[in-house]
């Protein structure tokens, strides 16, 4: 297929130069010195313009219609099939989308940062709300330009979760809502207590480090292909699946931030790092809408890979029972006379809280419905800006009884919204609850995978994950993996199974 | 001049793709795991082809042929003047290479490294033989395509060394091999000796870090616009001079290697970050030839600032006086009974040794014209790649009384030609004579640098040098930085003054 062939040694290049930027970004949040921001944003802003400027191309145009003759008999699931529509769609979004629509999202979005981060240290949601209604309204042409059937907000989605709908995940939320909040009224009814006293110590950081990164190579972490640095907001980033980047932040004061913070990145790098060779530098490992070389297929199929490892093994009473003897041994004073048991209970501690990034896995979710809610109603209409502090405070009062004593902990908590990305909350909760429905498919299609986790045998789970999502890359959507992997489509069940389980044993009725 | 506003803002993305591909290859070096280095080798290879696509494309000549027009009256001196004319000469020498030969040469480069690594391994020149016989006959094709006067070396200078020729080097070294020789000698029969049995003890890294840090921070280094790492070969790159990265290597057994290894990176260093603000993204600081982004103006001089800021600074007796103190009391165990004047001479021993990167200031040079010669003679066709070894070792005895044991300690010692980098070498001995000279000029023309050097104060060098050198960026070659700054030529005189005043008093006569 010398034609396909042509295509994808051009779209080689442009792949590259996206693991480029994603090397300049790595780089700008983990290594740069403070003043090289400036030129590095010039360098970043080239790289983006030579990207745009060949992928939108007359060369790519001519490419892809010679190589789409070629694969034109072949079956709808096969790869070449795939990555040749998904340039196609990639193209005709990108001739929908003004360029100067992008420009002026993109510039807003560094405007809007330090304005809104200013708002934040001074409580003062009035500051970033002019801010916030340019973005939202940029973000509505934006959404009718991609284009869609029925919600607006259905345009966002195809940019981070293709397929899924705004009203899909009113349905999701409707049916999760159903199941979380009896539970979390439940735990609050139990007279059972997490220890988290256990944490008032401190942990020196170099140990919590050893510790995490030999449980994320036995999780199957290639660090051959990867690394492993500090930077304030932890994250992963891969420049194809031979050097995969994750990053933590160590508080000595707090041992389960780090730790479980590898946990989640070493989920999202397994990804990565799985990826099957033949894709890389192809389209099945670039994002063409995003403009950015990743191995995942979308935001919530990643998100379920991080939860998946984060929470479902690295917080399991299984894990635990595993490995805390050698965190004992890492921190024989800190942890002397508390065991397995105290320590998986001190983890899972359910508490409402107003802050997202400190809840835990039963009260995320509300945190998550919330802000869903709102981009939905600012999206169509039903919501204003400037009544987003209200809404937000009803809500939170609804969902977890909590009011905020001020904006910096309410509306104005998550940078997102003010660089512009709205649509991606929804992908934490859709990773949660796809995660569930792996995990139970893997157990009933691996015999002994129980057992293996038991022995801290992680190969099985991670094959099974390799075969069925992993190697793939973005050749198939979130939905057609679920079905291909579990027979199913997205359903909340396991999740809330899972949730019930896990937390009716760890906090009896009275 | 709008013409001239147009070309800049075209050449300005060339230097920020440049600047992208040096935060590639730093990462390479510095952070990557060994897993990334193929698709990494991939996104640089992309990187150069598109930087060469813009560059030699028909939008550079039709904005810089309007550009001339607009400066045509300005005066030869005139940075708008200099800008547009390497611009010209670049796409005068781009259009006489053929990209066949430039992409052969690149091939041949990794195709030979590993190849002279194995041969260095084994101790067997002539298993790279046939690979450098290759490399040398590309090398001189590229020499008949940039063109030359007289000696087919000259096209290779004008690469590395504008302005310099093969005739204006066997002026210089004549001169040095006249005072370089009869000094050795007289070292070697002075009965002094430098006790550096004092180094025969650990010296933890984290406290050689400190030290050096702090000098290079009181040189004038500023940490806000760059960052120190490791690596196994020290360097120094930048990305824009508001991001200067360098690289040292820590031997806890050998206190010396990271000290001046790093004071050496601060004088790159103190260039990069001292261009003029102006020249940022420009032509000026640009290597168009090389297609790489630097300030400086040529090997030559960036050499002659970190040999002035490592050698003549860091390695002088009134250095020591000042700083002895700082090192003493970082390692006080180790350094208890020593003094300065011990331990200045201990860090300037002069001995004759089979290695170049181990080679005092004395005997370094020697090391240089040995190789520089065996690269006239390559390029002209006087001495051929089997006769090395020989000539080597003969060369070695002549001027440095030794016969290496195997070729591995001989003529395979360095990488360069294993790389196709042919013509850089003479640059490291450039820089010491130039270094000398500045350092001369900068003491006749600012009243008191000689005390404010023994009040450790490093400004009114550091101000002279950037008044004198480093703010011109490339606007003017290293002959024309001579002149403006001292008023004179390329003169080993001040350099020979400079080594026979300090091993003289080192190393009185019997």
């Amino acid at each position: 297929m010398k034609d396909l062939d042509a295509f994808r040694r051009w779209l080689a290049g442009i792949n590259d130069l996206m693991n480029a930027m994603s090397v300049l970004n790595w780089d700008a949040r983990v290594t740069m010195p403070p003043g090289g921001g400036e030129t590095r944003a010039r360098q970043l802003g080239t790289l983006a313009e030579v990207i745009r400027e060949r992928f939108s191309s007359d060369t790519t145009h001519r490419l892809l219609d010679a190589a789409e003759k070629e694969v034109a008999t072949l079956p709808d699931d096969a790869y070449k099939v795939r990555e040749l529509r998904q340039a196609r769609e990639a193209l005709g979004v990108l001739a929908r989308v003004p360029p100067e629509l992008s420009a002026e999202l993109v510039r807003l979005g560094s405007v809007a940062q330090p304005i809104w981060a200013e708002a934040k240290a001074n409580k003062d949601f009035v500051r970033f709300a002019p801010s916030l209604e340019k973005m939202v309204s940029l973000t509505r042409e934006l959404a009718e330009a991609i284009g869609y059937d029925a919600h607006p907000y259905d345009a966002l989605l195809k940019q981070y979760e293709p397929g899924m709908t705004a009203a899909g995940l009113n349905t999701l939320f409707t049916e999760l809502r159903g199941s979380l909040l009896p539970l979390l009224k439940r735990i609050q009814g139990s007279p059972a207590r997490a220890p988290t006293h256990i944490f008032d110590q401190t942990f020196p950081k170099a140990l919590q480090r050893a510790f995490a990164l030999n449980i994320a190579e036995q999780f199957g972490f290639d660090p051959n292909r990867g690394r492993v640095d500090e930077s304030h907001h932890p994250f992963e980033i891969s420049f194809t699946r031979n050097d995969v980047r994750m990053t933590t932040r160590y508080n000595e004061r707090y041992l389960p931030g780090a730790i479980f913070g590898l946990f989640h990145e070493t989920g999202h790098a397994l990804y990565e790092q799985n990826v099957d060779p033949s894709l890389t530098r192809t389209v099945l490992a670039t994002d063409l809408l995003g403009m950015y070389a990743v191995g995942g297929t979308s935001f919530g199929l990643h998100e379920s890979q991080s939860r998946l490892w984060e929470n479902m093994v690295g917080r399991s009473l299984t894990f635990w029972q595993n490995h805390f003897g050698a965190l004992q041994a890492t921190f024989p004073d800190q942890l002397s006379g508390v065991d397995a048991e105290t320590f998986y209970h001190a983890v899972n501690d359910v508490k409402p809280s107003l802050i997202r990034v400190e809840a835990d896995e039963v009260t995320y979710n509300l945190h998550i419905m919330l802000r869903t809610e709102l981009e939905l109603g600012l999206m169509d209409g039903t919501i204003a800006v400037r009544e987003l502090p209200e809404v937000w405070n009803a809500k939170m009062q609804d969902y977890l009884g909590l009011t905020p004593p001020d904006d910096s902990a309410g509306v104005l908590q998550d940078i997102h919204w003010s660089h512009g990305h709205i649509g991606t909350f929804p992908t934490y909760t859709l990773g949660n609850v796809m995660a569930a429905q792996f995990l139970e498919a893997a157990k009933a299609q691996v015999p002994g995978l129980t057992a293996s986790l038991k022995a801290a045998d992680y190969a099985p789970l991670r094959e099974w994950l390799t075969e069925n999502l992993y190697r793939h890359g973005r050749a198939y959507t979130a939905a057609e993996l679920l079905r291909r992997s579990t027979g199913g489509t997205l359903d909340a069940g396991p999740f809330t199974s899972y949730l019930n389980d896990k937390y009716e044993a760890l906090y009896p009725e009275r």
